[in-house]
């Protein structure tokens, strides 16, 4: 659809994921300021979008820097010239052809591990294809998932095992438990740990006489809350771009800050219920419950009117495959005549990346309802 | 792919689907005996796979009858043929026209709807366009989400707003609830409640005059647990094509029964946690955690080996979006030389609905690790 054909959100079918492209452009600038005034590089998680249209507006040049979630997310973005990418989960053997197809494309993909095992297995891999692979290994900032701890003196191990093409570059670390925590304070302190969790890594590695050129942190909320990342060379984050509920949460946006929502219809009522059905259920909001176990859960969504203001006083309380379920949070009853047959609303979801995986493609609107473009995303591994 | 290629599980990427092929066909088989004993005809509902190569083995003639939770479904299906169909989702307005193109391209495709408003702008729409659009009324017969109560009067008022080219043939209903109870009795009383329910609703329109074709109940638990459906004329069921870990804790089906898996790779392990590490993560499973208030908390999922043997004592006990964690849920410690780097596993899911929806196609394994076909499924709306 070209952005001639005069649509709007009374128009397109439903539930369809949209986005505010002025919101997004206010994220996008609020996270390159940060890190500008921090000093360093800013190297955008793009798992969240999956849809070049997004990604290009947040990369610092059209080559990168930029982080990934998958190889398809990889192969994607290198089809629209993006070269310098960080694969940001640990490597699984099989993947390697892939990634080698990837490099003999010009991509300068470079991998990450956290064991003397993996690291084997990229050193053979790359002596049996003379392939020259670039390897950050992966640090444990806060216990959240993988990676060694700063302290681990496997972190030299590992570096060691790498041999032949497998080149150390640097370390990499993620504060996914920033995600845990809802005051500046806690924000705050998280993004010191995160820093000095990965420079202590760093400085075994330079102690034992490796030279790393990438020392990379990374979380929306702790990119955010940092005062002082001396010493880090670059950050990653990739929420940022659209915000959610979850985020509203942990307390680095406003609810006024997400700038992605899905359009849905009511389709029926229950009045003795006090419910409004829509036909926006999970399978468009994704199961993502996230905001269940902070201060305020926030269901399966906030309301918005079609325009995007917030109808503080709605939540979608529950969801089926394919309807949803619009209640009043304090229990009173929602009437029909407020709600009729037909009436388009807009829900700001718990979590961007979850969401956006159950479309195929994003409906841009800036601050109203006429559709100015439509962006494809893509999905799968 | 072709079937001709030699490809098994030790050789494709993952995150993969898989689907056992005859495990989903004892679960087909086992839902069209039931049908057949209780003497109905059985609508399966083709949202689970979203996949004409399952959906195809599931019904009864090339033509159908079949149930969709979404036009998208309807406007796939009907390309492979199928012509008798219930859109199962109270109709919005703006589908319309949708649906009067699959109409005017010979689909015998028929909406459900439960309020006079819905009702009057078929009707108005049919006089516009003159349309034949085919009604049932939508009946609640457990208090789960839509329809009328079954002795609500209004039920009358919504088959004689039905106008013009609207024309009612039919009462609906699904017993959601039955997904809350798990024992034999429950789930027979809950189809006692279904069939009753539904056949209060069609005494009241024929007592007013209507005819009704068809009176149609529908969900996997009370189908499968039905012991007299005397007065249906149909019944609609979905998930039992592939099961999931959500229906074996409600009891219609044990692990053993689930076709569908998630093929995951160990790429890492948390030695002093006890963690294996995978790259199945929440975007890979779905965010759905449905068993997490059952009996039995299932986490992200059960493990087996690559073969599909399941290995009792783990779990996923956490995720991340594209990590899986896997523990033992006793709390012991699992070692890395069990579960070595690039080892192969499959996790049973909780849900087989959302798990589909994050993955563009099926692998298709037979009792091993070859690959017979892959099948692609499509998604969205």
């Amino acid at each position: 659809m070209g952005k001639d054909t005069a649509m709007d959100l009374y128009q397109i079918d439903t539930p369809s994921l949209i986005i505010d492209e002025k919101k997004m452009q206010r994220n996008i600038d609020r996270m390159a300021d940060k890190a500008k005034t921090l000093g360093l590089t800013l190297r955008p998680h793009l798992k969240t979008s999956k849809c070049w249209e997004v990604a290009k507006r947040q990369l610092w040049t059209p080559q990168g820097p930029a982080t990934v979630s998958t190889l398809k997310e990889a192969e994607e973005f290198a089809k629209h010239g993006v070269t310098d990418m960080i694969y940001a989960v640990g490597i699984a053997p099989q993947k390697l052809p892939r990634v080698q197809q990837l490099l003999d494309a010009g991509v300068d993909l470079k991998l990450i591990l956290d064991n003397v095992d993996s690291a084997k297995i990229v050193s053979d891999y790359c002596r049996e294809h003379g392939s020259e692979i670039k390897i950050l290994i992966e640090i444990d900032c806060d216990g959240h998932r993988s990676g060694l701890q700063p302290n681990d003196p496997a972190i030299v191990e590992v570096a060691r095992a790498l041999t032949d093409g497998a080149k150390l570059v640097g370390v990499l670390t993620h504060a996914g438990g920033s995600y845990d925590v809802n005051t500046p304070e806690a924000l705050l302190e998280r993004s010191r740990g995160e820093r000095d969790g990965i420079l202590k890594a760093a400085k075994q590695l330079r102690d034992a006489g490796f030279e790393l050129e990438i020392v990379s942190v990374g979380s929306t909320p702790t990119a955010l809350s940092a005062d002082d990342f001396s010493g880090i060379t670059e950050m990653r984050a990739g929420v940022y771009v659209f915000f959610d509920l979850f985020q509203a949460g942990v307390g680095v946006c406003s609810v006024d800050d997400i700038a992605i929502s899905l359009l849905v219809t009511v389709i029926g009522h229950q009045e003795q219920k006090g419910w409004v059905i829509t036909d926006g259920g999970w399978m468009a909001l994704s199961r993502d419950r996230g905001t269940a176990n902070q201060t305020t859960d926030q269901g399966y969504g906030l309301v918005c009117d079609v325009n995007g203001k917030l109808m503080p006083e709605l939540w979608v309380c529950g969801a089926n495959q394919e309807h949803g379920i619009l209640a009043r949070r304090d229990g009173g009853l929602l009437k029909r005549e407020d709600f009729p047959i037909g009436m388009r609303l807009r829900i700001l979801p718990n979590h961007a990346c979850p969401i956006g995986a159950q479309h195929p493609q994003y409906y841009v609107v800036e601050d109203g309802v006429e559709i100015k473009a439509v962006w494809d995303r893509f999905y799968g591994w």
